[in-house]
């Protein structure tokens, strides 16, 4: 999350130093896009031990917050995201993953957990429609 | 965020009932990506009042943790974003709102706050470089 309206965090924008910043409960946001198509496919947290796993495995890993455990993302699906490059921003608690996706990102087995577009004015009922 | 590996939660997965599913701090996540060229801009955080708000003016508005305020982005600095759509992901933790952006997304003046990226390998006082 960056606050454009704010004074800037010098200590993180700029330089080469990688210093990730986690949350009150030690996590950062995940974003991963498809490396060809630059779709989201989907996002999720990480903790430092999920960082560090991915960059070492260079497949994603992220924290479940609902099972407070480091995850594998394709480890019983087989649904792997091989991680080609991380883009990291300014204040560095959140980080863009491209990645190639070996099947569906998602557990429904669509491509993308972004499958359903939000109807600006219609009544919460019928405000999602299928892309 | 979805977890792939575990069961699907059903009531929100499907159908056009659009129900968000906020966090324990009353957020959920939100990817801004450039409408034209779908790259990440930035990452934030929405509360209810904020995703109401971006829905009603088609401008984003966010939940600033380090302020505990409401923020419409681009209110000092004039670098709105315009909002052509959001998308909802599966469990309906995490929106993408495809922007038009007024400005630099990024409070260093930057058009993303994605600007570095994070070597798999390098110590980390060297493991950042410019995009």
């Amino acid at each position: 999350m960056v606050e454009a309206d704010l004074e800037p965090s010098e200590s993180r924008d700029e330089g080469s130093r990688f210093r990730p910043k986690f949350d009150s409960s030690g996590l950062l946001s995940a974003v991963v896009v498809d490396a060809a198509t630059k779709d989201v496919l989907m996002v999720a947290f990480m903790n430092k031990e999920a960082l560090d796993a991915t960059r070492k495995t260079r497949r994603a890993h992220f924290w479940s917050r609902s099972r407070n455990a480091l995850w594998l993302k394709g480890e019983t699906s087989g649904n792997i995201l091989e991680v080609e490059a991380i883009d990291v921003d300014c204040d560095q608690d959140a980080i863009v993953i491209h990645a190639r996706p070996a099947g569906p990102a998602c557990h429904t087995g669509r491509r993308s957990c972004f499958y359903r577009r939000l109807d600006f004015d219609a009544s919460e009922e019928t405000a999602l429609r299928q892309l």
